[in-house]
Parts: C-alpha cells; sequence; structure tokens
C-alpha cells in the first residue's frame, strides 16, 4: 500500500537492489521479518516496495536518528551481513529529506 | 538498472501509485514516452522503476528546477492529465533531496 505519510519534512531511506539468483526462501523470510521489526522501530512511518528486474524499498521515517538506531539493530546488522553476502549482487542505499508532497486519490477527487 | 548517481546532495522524486484496471497498452507506450522524454531534459540523472502490488519510480534530479522545469514540460502536462483521468487509482509524489548515499557491489568488493 501506498503510505499515509505526515506532512513534510521526514525522511526517505530509498533501497534498489538487484538480487543474486539464490536463497529465495530465506530471502522472503529475511524481509519479512525485518519490516515486521523496522515497523516496530521508534519513528518509523510506513515502507513501500516492488521488485521487477531491480528491486526497490522505500522506508519512511521521523527524523536521521530513527534511521542511524535502525541502521544499529542487531538483528538488521546480521540480516545487512547476509545480505552482502548472500541475497545481493549490487544495492544502493540512500538517505533523502522529504520536502515537499503531494497525492492523487481517484476516489475522493 | 540501479543508477549511478552523483555525490550527493542533488534530488529523488519518490512516485508511487496504484493502476486503474484500464489501458495496460497505452499506458505502458506512455510510461516509455515520458522516460525517453525525461532522459533528455537538463539535470535529469536517471530512473529506477518496479511494480508490483504498488508501483514505485524513482527519477533522480540534479536540483529543484530541473524538476520543476519537468513537471512543466507540455508532452508531461498531457501525461498528467492523462495519469489521473484514466491510468492512476491513486498516487504520491514525495520530492526529496539526498543527502547521503552509500552502495555494495558482490562484483567488485
Amino acid at each position: 500500500m501506498i503510505v499515509k505519510t505526515p506532512e513534510p519534512p521526514y525522511y526517505a531511506v530509498i533501497f534498489t537492489f538487484l538480487r543474486t539468483e539464490v536463497g529465495n526462501n530465506d530471502y522472503s523470510l529475511m524481509s519479512k521479518k525485518m519490516i515486521e521489526l523496522a515497523s516496530v522501530q521508534e519513528g518509523f512511518l510506513g515502507v513501500e516496495s516492488a521488485r521487477e528486474e531491480i528491486g526497490i524499498t522505500v522506508s519512511y521515517w521521523k527524523d536521521l536518528k530513527s534511521i542511524k538506531d535502525w541502521k544499529e539493530n542487531f538483528d538488521h546488522k546480521i540480516a545487512q551481513t547476509k545480505g552482502r553476502s548472500t541475497f545481493y549482487r549490487t544495492f544502493k542505499v540512500r538517505i533523502s529529506k522529504v520536502e515537499r508532497d503531494y497525492g492523487f486519490d481517484s476516489l475522493k477527487d
């Protein structure tokens, strides 16, 4: 679903990646667990995710401190290591400040 | 592909959407045309895109002026109108400033 974020400013972590060809089941389990775990972190606002040729996961956060704390989370650190050793061929993480947003909803307009 | 962006700061436009169930061919053609057109705009740095339940398209730009100019582009404006009337059930556009990034490439490390 499209996340209902608060009024800007808030932060977006744009994570884009190419998967390796191994460990699909393990990867699904890990992804699911990480989203559950992120969801209970202080400052987490939501996550949007899609994958075709490349994968894109955008997570939204209240501030930079929340992002830093999540990066240092113990179970998340284990997942990061597993990501580099096994699941990802390449990835990029971009930490960005959302300055403005607007939307459209055909059911409302 | 994952875009090779320059050193931050630069800008990311995070566009997330749910499609309607109509016009798949027209939509593909329009998407392709818009990406071709964006690619030749001043300040365009690249685009990453994936769609499953939701669609996510992140385009990268040198500065806010490039984003504004692209929003005002004549053909893009026609596409925006068509998007609201036909292709999108709902969407959200988030304009964000990338402050920091890092990556991993298994072929290089």
